[in-house]
């Protein structure tokens, strides 16, 4: 269950409202790399959790502090639109800053919210739940948390340099901060599940025996006409030969080669229409009667 | 530029076509597990490549090699369909497994595709083009590829437990290889990056004197009404004491208070047709006067 | 700021599990109808309120509440899918029973996310972030919150009869009354903001002189060879004649009769590439070469 | 059957084109505030229709005028394109009012369509037909429809504000009317159900004694810390004291608690292939064999 | 402007209603080779059409007669739902008949719509208005539209060969022959237009001269390690040698060879934070310093 | 199987780097008009092809060459934003040149790819799967080709006009080039199949005889109220008189008529919980009472 008490984790100042940067900002707030994503990521992750209950615990915290900083972002997307220009009359003849300011807002801040933060990114494309990555493995779950606060980190730094606001590059360090220790929060699961060696590959619960030993540790090379030095130098990088990440095999170097032939399908099913000349051209008009006959 | 021979990489045989197999296929095709997905992310991530050459030669590789395992799942699609009841008539009054076929079925195998493979995931969601991942930052980018080879692998063991079929257990057993090295292959351009801690926090390019130093290394605590133990073993976890996994400070744990106030928004902008109730009632009637005859 | 306390609002029992069920369920977690949606819409409508405060503070309420809402739908998924059948082999010749399970259940509850819920609705399709309205206009949002509860509610009526759970109609007792709770919550903003007389037409800020008299109360009928008693009922019903609900107008019955002419587009630039024929056919030569000479 | 004239509903008149407005206007096209939207909604519900045919032949008729009103728009959207910049070439350097018509015009408007309408809203989101909300239930649908009508008519007052075009804004005084009309003509039919009295809660069909009856009628506060006048506030609030606005209960105010404990989960199936961790972690090694050996 | 008299345009009925077979027809309603898609492509291409006033005309009187298929087929399912198994209880055990059209069935046809048709196609996914194909260009648009009805012809007789009821086959008899007009329809405008050789390359406004002419009609094979027997076959099929189809050109073969070199991007932007050997990688510490220096 | 050489198969050169044709490379890419999905198409096509084995391998070498050419116009996109100002602060008070590209930027290249290329059009909208067409039909996927390349090298033909950028305009022409080729190479395989009259109606194996011919060769007029002349101008068109494009019949003008009735569909289902008023109001209390007994 779940409760708030109507104050922000951190607080949240514009000092010159901009609406081209609320737009921007909705990029942290719906987009894949945002807010919202690692929110629902971390609690379904936590609700569907089976195996040690402190990682179930640990996910329900942090998930629930993500749901603050969807409200900060949101707050902040709402104060940079404070007066904003919001029609295509007037101004459209006015000075190149509102110019830019007006190419660079999102209309739907205009036009369907009245000047408030959508559940959209800074393409205006809705939030996709699609993103919410949970899949019942806890290391690979750690792998697309880091993944989202590497991306979302490297994201709030870009929003940090796109702005001179002193309010919003304070409110951005923030956010930067908590990226910083969620990266490691995950790391530290890793860690306690193993480390390199211990965790992969993942799943480690799947017996390599099972998999194809040619090809679990060869890099395939599919470059042809290759320049003598550069296929040197990836014959012998770190990834085509010496002792694998996992400890459990040596990289080797293979050129891609076929092993599987041209494939064949059947002829189509006549009830699926295709072409008629699909089918004798495929076989005797005489085996397409008989499929014909045998239906 | 781009090549191929007409060949399969590996071997696609499917001794007892089974529809309902076919469409948990798709998932490793046009799902956001997949190979459509890992191929554009690799080639995206060379195209945009900037920094040392060798990963973007790398990245090429590699996003080469995962056409070919599309098209061998669409092969092993194709032919999974082959003999597929097409219908909704006389096939319904029949024996159990046929029945369970046709519901484990994606129609749109017969109706759309005629028995061959679609670009969508198991669900029949088309694949979307938001999953492909390139930051920019190339170890954000190695951790959403660890990532994607994880969940990727994780979907393989799951389709190689759902299906007796000698064939298709060979084939998933050869991609099964093949994610075990990616994940390799990933990581090890992660330890040339520096491992753990020269890599994080991602991007470390970011001076971390910028961001807000009392909250970088602070496990936030949103839980309330916690039983001691329960407290307790999250004040002592890996998480919340100790070195962080950087190296770069010392994690601690912080309950969650509130250090913004209760957030406060202007008045609605007339020209937004709020109701007039939201101008009138959070002012005096005087000043949404004035607000008119200021526009 | 948000904190939670790990505990359920409302207990979640499956005393048999159903994959099937677990798939419809999922409707009312990542559906159109479902809890994602009333609770980001209810938060966002929070963020942006601007106006009298204490409706941002039920608003943050309720949001706050729809969050646990999720937090039980997805225990309850996850819950009914232990021990599903995962796999296509085997079981497919199995009774009907788990033949019928098989073909309802969501592939991807296996393939995944390991038996738990996903960001999805009971056709795997995703949230969308386009569901959440927050318009700006508290009127509009709250008739957005009253349809969101009356089609919520249908939907959690709906599962209630479609299983013979003890358990899960028990936990669904809850959500409907939950949802029979929130229409009447709404509705009563309605009332304070006026009721129909004072709310409507909503936007009830922009000045009804300025909208077209002759159309803000006909009821336009386009149907065209109509039996005398249907157009009579027509005629005569209660929003074709009689005062309109808002008090602020007439009902009258009209005829859909076109007030424009044919609309007529310029012919296309031909910078655009239309087909030549496009061009020269609605105008000599001499006018395309003129307009080609102007470019 | 459906019949058209070739003429529109209203005139359409362009004094002075504004790409930038015209891709605004997309959001009345292709938004889910748009026409579309509103045409296939009241239209399938038509087609879906169960019970008086006097509904069935009311929602007819207005979604047949829906199209017309995507005609008037899809008009004035082309119209406002003639003569619109498409290059991004010597126009760049140009004055700063065709800059900010380049900054605020959808480029596909150029590119995909030849300056003509595009099933879109006014950041190219593509129409998507999840925003058709038709649920078998009228009431419910009634809501769906002035919700749909009051959040089109704020985009269309919206709309109004931001052009000085006297032709688009007579276009635009009649779409609004309409809206004012719509917003009743639904209304109407709610009166007729019964009013809140006889329709709610929606579903009016389901057995309130089935619903739990310690939920149905109180408002649940999450909120925490809370100050003595914030809470007071909200304990005397129309919505947690007073009869309930259907006139079947008495709201109360009620402190959220979790009547549920901690959810838990069983251990990962092991064909699932979670990580080795989860399995062994939540139970002994004897038991991760023994689910092992029942497989 | 549109009309309707409230019947169909062609007689629909269901001598024995099959829920799976309803989920069928969403394929036709809301799929990419369904009726929405082509009702709105021809009304959108006639609003947007410029040039010669008949095919305005012609697209819109096909428009308008497309929506009298949705209309049909929406009836169509909601006549297949009639009688549905709404549940997922007792039902499970019963007969594999049952279960079959379980598995096959819509969940959102019981959940969301009440047993009526969805703007969804047969997968659940919601139609989406990037489908909806209106270029400006008239040949291209009839090439869409040549298609629209060859795929949707395709559908429908996969449908007529899916079912056994009478009623639905001769309601799809009726809509195969419509398709087949339609190609016809389309077609002739494009003879019009000039056929193969006044009508392509689409656009035929653009001048061939400024098109590559080394590879205007150059069968391009990117073949490698070609057997002689199938490298034989392809120089001397009908689109690698001899006069093009448009008549302006000689088509030729030409084996795939890279005429640019590899690629080469400027090193990372500092403000975009790539991980610094990204930036230290690629060019010497002096010169990152002296990028730093000159933002 | 495929492999690369690194190399760009047509050299990419940009000598004024443009952001925001940069954006408007992206229709390019990942537009429904763009490479991805020719590239997907084709190979897709390929995989699933049933039939003469040629056709297979044409599609097979043209889907490979078009991964090249998302190669080229990623680079591209790259090289146009080498340089992109990456900040809404100071130069929003520059020259209008600069806040023209800011505003026409897609504001991702900055945020999420850190200037290089994604997987989305010029609206930022994600690349979707549903656009690859690949029926199983072969004429009619050699329409859906035929459309592709024909909207393709439209856009492109408009990219060329947009810029005068010489490296850009060169990379194009090739570009433009290749679509004239593939449009021919498509038709080419119409020609084989059998022209006009071989090919149509597609499928051609679906035999006419069961189509309703009353209708297969019938201009419907769905236009009320018309002119004369216009009346006879269609009557008298190429698609209302004279032999069918298919040779197969005789085109006709037929006005449209219903030849179905109303619609009525039963009552609602009581578990489906539609308002009381619905099941009431179209059959009397006792007939209700009698559905409620028999379930």
């Amino acid at each position: 269950m779940f409760y708030h008490d109507g104050k922000l984790q951190y607080k949240v100042r514009v000092d010159k409202p901009n609406p081209a940067f609320a737009n921007m900002l909705q990029q942290a707030i719906g987009g894949i790399e945002g807010e919202i994503r690692v929110c629902l990521q971390y609690l379904f992750q936590a609700w569907g959790s089976r195996g040690p209950k402190k990682y179930r615990d640990m996910l329900m915290e942090t998930g629930t502090e993500e749901i603050a900083h969807i409200e900060m972002l949101a707050t902040a997307v709402a104060l940079n639109l404070e007066g904003a220009p919001m029609s295509m009359k007037d101004e459209m003849a006015k000075d190149s800053v509102i110019g830019a300011v007006m190419g660079g807002m999102n209309p739907r801040h205009v036009l369907s919210s009245g000047l408030a933060a959508l559940a959209v990114d800074s393409n205006g494309v809705p939030f996709n739940g699609s993103w919410v990555v949970g899949s019942g493995n806890l290391a690979a779950d750690m792998y697309a948390n880091v993944q989202a606060e590497s991306t979302g980190r490297t994201l709030a730094t870009r929003l940090w340099e796109a702005t001179d606001d002193h309010g919003m590059k304070d409110m951005l360090a923030f956010l930067i901060a908590r990226d910083t220790m969620h990266q490691n929060q995950w790391l530290a699961v890793l860690e306690e599940l193993g480390g390199l060696n211990g965790v992969h590959p993942i799943p480690n619960s799947f017996p390599q025996t099972e998999e194809n030993k040619n090809f679990n540790y060869a890099f395939v090379s599919t470059k042809v006409n290759d320049l003598e030095d550069d296929a040197n130098e990836m014959m012998n990088s770190r990834w085509a030969s010496g002792p694998s990440m996992d400890g459990k095999g040596e990289f080797k170097f293979k050129r891609a080669m076929p092993e599987g032939g041209e494939p064949q399908l059947g002829p189509p099913d006549p009830r699926g229409h295709a072409q008629t000349e699909q089918m004798t051209g495929s076989m005797g008009a005489g085996m397409i009667n008989k499929i014909k006959d045998a239906l």
